[in-house]
């Protein structure tokens, strides 16, 4: 049967997990079921949400007491057959988790879809596999940075900031998010800026660098906007999906007119996940949903930053990005607090397919963002060889720098 | 000047408010200040977020302590110039509560707008004042009902249902916001049967009732499918703003081909909304931003129900609602475990600018669903006449049923 299975984390202070899962799995779909006549539950059953499970959770294994209330907590396991709604995220969210998300203290923690429906979705339009191509890098992690304190800049600004980026030998340079539509930096300026200064280092150096600049504005412009960007030479659409809508999302996914790699930034989403009582798992968010609706990139705070997200949920995250699907790969960006130390954790932690995104990591180098740059490649590089950081350091003036500023997190990887 | 100011409300581990304030009004606009050469700061001043409030709630008014951490507890406002974003809720979101919302326990409370951008934005294209024409009911609160366990069932079943809702006396029908796009009852069909029995209603009775249908299915076939069900007759579009965005709801409300009021329903925005530390407030989600965005009706839980809100975060929503403003009014529609013992209750809180909204409260009537409707009006008309509902439900037996079931709360209005 085509069905989506949602798992809920619950703490319920009425102490009864399975009435609970009961009355959500029939309140979300055909309403009752006991009272009906016989013959309208051979109308319905075939509507009927089904309990799949009810798992009490070990008080031990957390603080069982939330707000001064003690409470059971617990998952359960809910089925809603695909026949109840349009397949479309804003339709399943709805039944799944529309009016329950008013109920108290109710976590959507996971979203299994059956394979017939998952055929509704469009997954990744590049993937990992797709985006190396374009880049011609196969064999480890790539590296962005991140344009720093644009507001109120000038081309001229983005420019020298851009070259420096590429020059140090990152793959990627993505706008600030906040950063719109503006009169100093227009967008369609920036593409065709961008493509020169990078086109510009390709011939110089041999280096390719992929700029990914922030789609923005009205959602019912963003199509025309995002394939004039495409025309214009633009190779990858930053966009901040959760102030929009991950339909937003996959209907630019979906548009075969829009030929580049979209990068889902978690912008605002943290309002959606931060809590342990309320919301939407990360991994759900960041992980399943956003490759579902098609991002080619998701990033996502790293475990190990200033912005932290737990090391659990970051690493669910990557899995889901990774896992064996109908549908591409997403590449996992774990970012926030890195810097060119953390390379040996990111690669135990993560592996070579990922992304390793710094914003002050590259910029903050003393030898500039050219040399953040450089230190990021030379600690992946060692990292790959088996080496330390501390080692290859003693080659590498940039790496030293870093170091030496920052810090290293050895791991034998 | 022009700006958006945001109050958050802050729990801070590091005990430095005043700190932790200036850092996101420079993280969240030009980045850094006090290294800047003096001509950098002399081009960057007019972009920059200026900390306008700072002020540490008294730890006994709420339990200071979360998660086992002691904290200070605070609201800081920061003020953000217009000229940083497009005017846009998504750019004005994303800056302001783009990364913050991933960085520990900040919650997004109130937005104030500049009147000037505020001129960006729509408001109701109807709000209460054009509703209210369209019923010719000016001096009470409306009476809503819901369509019951209707998913599986076919038209014939949901003709039945509206017409007794009809009967009964409510001014509006709505759709439950689970009833998708489905083979059984076309999103098409059901407007031109709901028109069908509507008219036929009035006709019978003079009496006036608007359906509001379920508008759904991908984002970017919604204002052709809008545009559709106003030709075929449709009154009002309920729309589920939460699982799509606020921005989608604006440019529905912006379409001036659209031309029905629309309800917005809160489905799936208790994930953002239910928790203390993160997230936003519910007066700020359902109150202020969806009126900006245009809606004409926006539902929410009522204070008393079994999914209940906060009661002053519900007043807050209509005083948002209803404050006087460049934008139309929109209509506050309390909801959920409304019955109408509780008529009292909605009148001495939210006045009669109000519509209230029941389910069960109208289909559980031991009469039926016609009894629910005729019981409301009738505890409303006591209500505003003075009179206790006790009294008032001597001389009418619909009203009798309903208290002697569900209870009765009665106020002095």
């Amino acid at each position: 049967m085509s069905e989506v299975i949602a798992t809920y984390l619950i703490h319920d202070a009425k102490h009864n997990l399975q009435k609970k899962a009961e009355g959500i799995a029939l309140g979300l779909t055909v309403g009752s079921w006991t009272d009906l006549p016989q013959l309208d539950q051979e109308q319905l059953r075939k509507h009927k949400g089904q309990v799949l499970e009810v798992k009490e959770l070990d008080s031990s294994e957390k603080v069982n007491t939330y707000l001064g209330k003690e409470v059971t907590r617990g998952t359960v396991k809910i089925s809603y057959p695909s026949l109840n709604f349009s397949h479309d995220l804003p339709a399943i969210l709805t039944t799944i988790f529309g009016k329950l998300s008013l109920d108290g203290e109710v976590k959507l923690v996971d979203i299994e879809f059956s394979s017939e429906l998952k055929q509704a979705f469009p997954g990744p339009k590049f993937g990992i596999r797709g985006i190396r191509e374009k880049l011609g890098v196969y064999d480890r992690p790539l590296v962005m940075s991140i344009f720093k304190g644009v507001i109120g800049r000038d081309l001229d600004y983005l420019k020298d900031q851009l070259r420096q980026q590429a020059l140090g030998g990152v793959d990627l340079i993505k706008d600030d998010e906040i950063l719109f539509e503006n009169l100093l930096t227009p967008f369609e300026e920036r593409i065709k800026v961008g493509r020169v200064v990078l086109d510009e280092v390709f011939e110089q150096t041999g280096h390719k660098a992929l700029y990914a600049v922030n789609l923005s504005g009205k959602t019912f412009e963003l199509k025309e906007k995002a394939k004039r960007a495409v025309e214009l030479g633009a190779d990858v659409l930053l966009f901040n999906v959760f102030a929009y809508g991950l339909d937003v999302l996959q209907s630019l996914a979906e548009d075969e007119e829009i030929r580049v790699p979209i990068m889902a930034h978690p912008a605002v989403s943290g309002a959606f996940t931060s809590s342990a009582l309320y919301g939407f798992s990360s991994s759900l968010l960041l992980g399943k949903l956003v490759r579902l609706a098609g991002a080619d990139f998701t990033l996502f705070p790293s475990p190990y930053g200033s912005v932290a997200l737990d090391r659990d949920e970051a690493l669910k995250i990557a899995e889901d990005s990774l896992s064996k699907d109908q549908h591409k790969q997403t590449f996992p960006v774990p970012s926030a607090g890195i810097h060119p130390g953390l390379v040996p954790l990111l690669v135990r932690d993560f592996g070579i397919d990922c992304v390793i995104n710094a914003g002050g990591g590259v910029h903050g180098h003393p030898n500039g963002a050219a040399g953040g740059g450089r230190a990021f490649r030379a600690a992946i590089d060692a990292t790959l060889d088996g080496k330390t950081l501390t080692n290859a350091s003693k080659d590498n003036e940039d790496l030293k720098l870093a170091i030496d500023l920052w810090g290293v997190s050895e791991v034998t990887v």
